[in-house]
């Protein structure tokens, strides 16, 4: 990346020693996990480029927007509607936690046994490595499990800009008011930060430009139930990554010219894998930047991943918003619609996952679901059981996994996953 | 405990020799814990019988209820309101969660990583050890933390009258609609159940009966500040475990006996303990029967506690409904203001329980706090670091405890607990 980014990083209030060291780390991980598969998608690049400019070129946009009046929200949590953000003429931003930072320091606000990705929100801020993060005019916690929304009540004491959503945890009539009341609260929040009221216009633009981007998504998704696989799952899951944080336009430009290009490549019968690979559904827990650790082992064990059931995955980006609302309160509804749908193991009881679990199996032709659980994650690790036990009712194999950032347990995931692709074939 | 009572437990179906082995422990970790300590109150003794008739005469009373005709509600949570059964002509018993049991067996339906408390409500259904659970016509689970919520789903597979009440996250109004629609929700199931309606004045009757417990339990722990302590807290904390399945009315005239009492020890100077000694503010999860391992270390290591900061303590207790509504509308929505003011750790943000042990420990003149927090408890875990930081801000010396219901870490804690009170000479 370019050295002119330095200045901006200072500028920002980043600790640059350890920002090297982070970037120098991410670095060597992109090569080493990335550049190192064959057969990738030409239009891969178009990542490897948002990835050699991770927190460089993409921050610089952030800032050229910021110095032009707009303003930036952070989220963590696919629940924040990133339409009501663009509406009000703010640019959403999902925030880093995909890796352990400032581990001591964020132990002085959390328990040890807190999930990884909590800690890592706290640790790129206490470590001061997160550019993104610091461009931010507000960002927004949510009530999702016990963890976030306790978490976020020392967060506050660690940023200035903290808003807190609250979510339902039934879908009830009750909780179903209780989104959209507090999707028009968020709107409010959102006009006051930016001085933008959200109209029928900016709203149904912003609807317009969000399905769009999850359109393109799906569609790749749906390209991965080919045999060959025309994509490995760990540049699917790059791109689903990357979406969380890209300019909405391009990357759904970039989405789309890779899809092109496997629909040429399942007419040649080619792929990132051979045929008749076992094919695995990951499922359960978000798999946010960087964190890569277990694709990494599961596609160097002989075995290519067909689809993400998770929040950086389909259950992040299906369902689209309904396009056919003229009001801003009918776009409004809509969009509580289609958010009352995602299926987060928060809700109880959460049917709709295990059935849209057994439904990827399918459409994808998966042989096996390795269940992804962040250790302390009750939620998750919590409905990994019932997930289980209907999926191998259903003869889907099933492993679970639960397991942290840290690379200590690889030798033994690998082992295990390695055993779990061998009864596959 | 009397052999007629062998017939009545072959009848409710329990495991018979493992449930001799359960009262065989219990009844000795009560010879040993309650019975060993010098200066009990007299009327303590009838406790003592409650406790050795603890699966006998009060499950026969509740089937000799059930036999005229009445139905008996079990719940594990605080927040299930004992006005509404009452009125509707149930009886509410809190159940067993207490001690770990049958954990290989509860293995297979919760991670490992779950909370003792969690387990145990499974653990005593699957070894069938717990007479009170099996008397129930209907249990109510409720919607509190990510660990509970998420466990009822499956424990609906291993009972077959679990009833949910979702609850709310935050006290907004949004969150007090939610409760009170919930407790109507609760209020029509409960008749249901019954076949009787809840009437203007079987619950302005039972709003009584439920206040004149909670008055006694608020009576009883307010004579604890007085030094020396006139009651230790084991037995105080035995009173309010107890408090959740005797017979209302008895319990009530028997924690009056005692608060009588102790008056008449204050007024005579003398105490369960000597004057002067460090006095301690327990703080944190619940304490359920029979888990006593942390007040019987605090206690034989030099210091008397005086109050729990507890949903079995004085969080389950205080606030009484108002008495004033006739309406039947009225009065729910008096039970909805004194239940929306319970501080549970499931609540963001929830400063008022922070507040109130700064409260609890000037009243009680507590020269400390031990917050106790059972592992795996994310609220109360997370709740644990801010509460320490406060008080300690405020120079009450604070001593984070996790723990769970195993005794393999009874040395460490004793070593801990003791060096704690000793900087409080």
């Amino acid at each position: 990346m370019s050295e002119n980014y330095r200045q901006m990083w200072t500028e920002l209030g980043l600790d640059l020693k350890a920002h090297d060291a982070l970037l120098g780390v991410l670095s060597e991980a992109y090569q080493n996990i990335f550049m190192a598969q064959d057969n990738r998608p030409e239009a891969m690049s178009y990542f490897d480029f948002v990835m050699s400019e991770v927190h460089g070129l993409r921050i610089k946009e952030l800032l050229d927007e910021k110095a032009a009046g707009r303003k930036i929200i952070g989220s963590y949590c696919v629940f924040v509607p990133e339409e009501i953000a663009l509406a009000a003429n703010a640019t959403l931003i999902g925030l880093c936690t995909g890796a352990d930072f400032a581990t001591e320091e964020v132990e002085k606000y959390l328990p040890r046994n807190t999930c990884a990705l909590i800690k890592s929100a706290f640790g790129f801020k206490l470590g001061r490595v997160c550019p993104y993060l610091e461009t931010t005019d507000m960002v927004v916690g949510e009530n999702t499990c016990d963890g976030k929304k306790k978490a976020y009540e020392s967060f506050k004491d660690i940023i200035n800009n903290l808003y807190v959503m609250d979510l339902p945890q039934v879908k009830s009539a009750n909780g179903k008011a209780l989104l959209k009341a507090e999707y028009v609260r968020f709107k409010e929040a959102a006009e006051q930060l930016t001085g933008v009221q959200v109209t029928a216009e900016s709203l149904q633009a912003a609807i317009k430009l969000v399905n769009a981007k999850r359109a393109a998504m799906l569609r790749l998704y749906q390209l991965r139930a080919a045999d060959p696989a025309p994509i490995s799952g760990l540049d699917a899951l790059l791109a689903n990554q990357v979406f969380f944080y890209d300019n909405p336009e391009r990357f759904t430009a970039s989405v789309n010219k890779i899809c092109d290009e496997l629909e040429q490549r399942i007419k040649d019968n080619t792929g990132a894998f051979p045929a008749k690979m076992p094919r695995i559904l990951v499922s359960g827990c978000p798999q946010a930047m960087p964190n890569w650790k277990l694709p990494a082992i599961i596609e160097t064990s002989g075995a290519v991943i067909v689809g993400e059931e998770s929040c950086v995955g389909e259950r992040g980006v299906r369902n689209l918003v309904d396009e056919s609302g003229t009001s801003v309160d009918e776009m409004l509804d809509a969009i509580v619609e289609r958010y009352f749908k995602v299926d987060c193991a928060i809700f109880t009881p959460n049917c709709d996952r295990l059935q849209h679990i057994e439904q990827m199996a399918k459409a994808y032709n998966a042989d096996g679901v390795i269940h992804y659980g962040l250790q302390f994650c009750t939620p998750y690790l919590m409905e990994s059981m019932p997930v289980q036990k209907a999926l191998e009712q259903k003869n889907i194999p099933c492993l679970r996994i639960e397991t942290d950032y840290s690379m200590e347990d690889m030798g033994q995931l690998k082992t295990r996953v390695e055993a779990f692709i061998e009864q596959l074939k």
